[in-house]
């Protein structure tokens, strides 16, 4: 089990070395063989894995006609990079016979000027199909769908279908399902493959179709159209606009990138990093694009200091209290992090709402005052030994008490509220959270030390 | 756009609050109703999102035929708290003729006993392919392969392929892939259902498959297949045993489930959360869930805190130490784990390597240093303005450089050597890391401030 995966990993890491070592030896003829014997989703993994001053190298060798099958594997902060340094032509060349969702999801990373470039390139076809996708906006059903759908007419017999398709002698990919419209172009019903082939032949489509299909709106959020193709276990589904009419189909590659994206915003966002972050992006950009969260983290990591800082005749005072500052609100930053990171995977998967938000914080309020107690009665104990002082170690038992229920509460009332107000609590819960548990923790600490101990 | 998944929201909302309120007034009969109208996808929700005091009750009130259908759409731990109340009579009967690979699943999650007793109430044959499932150990391709493939012979001719398929009437779910297997059951090639319908009803399956497909070894680990099917944009895949015979096939929809799966993972074991943990799982098991991560960081916390008891003696001369002690190390973990996230996606969608990694270290070497000179520079700043201390604000300038330097360090360097004593970086990295930047960062401002202000 674990050999198979060394033995896939091995060989792409082989691969990797090999090309790297051809290309720094600059054997660039021998790089392009290489290149040209793997499949695209390789190349483009080798892309992703080359540090940005070697990926460009390597992109010239790449041939042409090979372009616009790895561009549609790279993520997408490697693809606008790389395509960001093609001239127009090339790129219209490239993006050339791409499926529309495709075509919509390279242009839309590019810079207007560079995008009307391209589409100045392009032949009028390809032109029409890629504005026409790119008029609805990024992240809607519309966005990821595809148009080349087949339709049938409901009074056909299957024979008749059975020829007709074997005449076009090939189908679109993924193609499972075929559709049905009236001759208002109005679907009104979905034929899957394996019933057409299952049928008898001299039956008419009407009597073997799906009638009233399950079918997602053109403007239809992406998150809600992969929610219900994980609901119902589609490989395919119909998009219609608003008329009923059949504009095109989704299909479940693409809604895979769409819920890989989805898992990962999540754990991204909490470390404040943007998803589709290139590891391989140069040190410049890296620190640019990580500095804001540091920045929030500076602002709050004073405040913290400034609450500190009303007690500074106390912590003069004992100096002990100093070396122990720390520990409360970290243990209630943990805690809180951890009620946040489920609530905030709750959330996406659905599970939270109104009707039980409340029976959430009360048991989130109930954690937290067991965990208060266990980590109280445990951090007293090690801290009246370690100090040899039992009102040191009720003081801070007292604040963990605190700060634990405080770290529960708002993990869970935080994205509640903040989705509420339509904010992302994966990516401003996490700092608020630990603000809040600073802050309370130290209060907590240093208030009833002031008050009991001087 | 935001219109239809708010009332997507809002229908889930609207059931689960007309149910919960029907449940809390004892109308059972209404509730048992309302549960038969909606897909068994929405009553997995639902008992997803419902505390598990009324779970069970809302259990009793699903029909038992819409038991299999209900339980293979539950997460994990939820369906295991649900399975173990079930006597096994009633289990096995919801568990017959599930798909061999739901069936794996489902009683893996129990314990040996009552899988034992389960086993003992199916019926011969459902019991052979539940042994044969559960004979694949969790987590390869046997696990989650189904068994209900169509193989073909390779001289047959296509009018007769489809012939016998009406016979069959239907074809097994999700099929878009026939297999073609010679007389000693080995793979030889595979058939799309698309290629099927569009070729010369003459011709001879051998003339339209293709040959030395790419296949699925049946031990290989579910990590390695999800990666295949994206990588490939695969619908299905045939799963051979060592001797190339074909065994199973694997389907895209329990593909999504593992690239979900393991999109999550890393998020929930970066807050110390187990990947299955239920949203509404009782106190005291949360309770105790979540303590073994904070145990750990109790251990973390008082380290660090020893690290400051060493500076006692500078302390109590500088209450103003104390005030400013957590802003380097609380700046050190926050970038620390900007790099232990992004190493750790690299790692799971295979851009890190042997080969690149060394470039990778340069390269956070350079933010972290990058880093420390920006906030160095403003720390010390808002330090010898807000304190009127100069020489304060260079300490902590110095100690904020250093703290980067190692945190950009140990975030490459902890996840890659972390896996090559294969322990999970996701799970223990950010526990480590933060330690690390903690000490480091604690070490370096009251060490320097020892040297340089007393």
């Amino acid at each position: 089990m674990k050999e198979q995966s060394k033995i896939e990993q091995e060989y792409v890491t082989t691969q990797l070395d090999a090309i790297n070592e051809a290309l720094s030896n600059g054997l660039f003829v021998h790089v392009r063989k290489m290149l040209h014997s793997i499949p695209p989703a390789d190349v483009a993994l080798l892309l992703e894995s080359t540090p940005v001053r070697n990926r460009s190298l390597l992109w010239k060798l790449i041939d042409t006609d090979y372009h616009g099958d790895v561009l549609e594997e790279l993520s997408e902060d490697v693809r606008n990079g790389i395509m960001r340094e093609m001239v127009p032509e090339k790129l219209a060349d490239a993006l050339e016979d791409m499926d529309t969702d495709d075509l919509a999801e390279m242009l839309h990373g590019l810079p207007d000027r560079v995008v009307q470039d391209v589409l100045e390139s392009m032949d009028s076809m390809d032109r029409a199909r890629a504005e026409q996708a790119l008029s609805y906006g990024e992240g809607t059903a519309g966005f990821i769908m595809n148009t080349d759908t087949i339709t049938l007419r409901p009074e056909v017999s299957v024979e008749v279908i059975l020829r007709y398709l074997r005449l076009k002698q090939e189908l679109p990919e993924d193609t499972d399902m075929l559709y049905v419209t009236n001759r208002y172009d109005k679907l009104i019903g979905t034929v899957s493959l394996t019933s057409l082939i299952t049928a008898a032949p001299e039956i008419s489509v009407e009597e073997i179709m799906e009638e009233e299909p399950e079918v997602i709106k053109v403007d239809m959020d992406e998150t809600e159209v992969a929610k219900l193709f994980e609901r119902h276990n589609w490989l395919s589904a119909p998009v219609v606009d608003a008329n009923n009419q059949l504009v095109g189909r989704i299909t479940i590659d693409d809604v895979v990138d769409i819920i890989r994206e989805e898992a990962e915003h999540s754990m991204m966002s909490m470390a404040g990093l943007e998803d589709e972050e290139d590891t391989f992006a140069p040190v410049l950009k890296s620190t640019q694009r990580r500095s804001i969260w540091l920045g929030v983290n500076l602002f709050t990591a004073l405040m913290a200091a400034m609450v500190s800082d009303l007690f500074e005749a106390t912590l003069s005072q004992l100096a002990v209290l100093a070396i122990l500052n720390t520990i409360v609100p970290s243990m209630g930053g943990v805690a809180g992090n951890q009620t946040l990171t489920l609530v905030i995977r709750g959330m996406a998967l659905g599970h939270v709402s109104a009707s039980n938000s409340r029976w959430l914080i009360s048991k989130e309020l109930a954690i937290g005052f067991l965990n208060g107690v266990i980590w109280a009665v445990l951090i007293a104990s090690v801290v009246a030994l370690w100090k040899q002082d039992y009102m040191l170690g009720l003081v801070i038992a007292f604040a963990m008490l605190v700060n634990m229920i405080a770290a529960g509460l708002s993990g869970v009332i935080l994205p509640i509220v903040m989705k509420k107000l339509k904010i992302d609590p994966a990516l401003a819960g996490s700092v608020i959270l630990t603000t809040i548990t600073d802050v309370v923790g130290i209060f907590a600490f240093l208030g009833t030390a002031t008050w009991l101990l001087l």
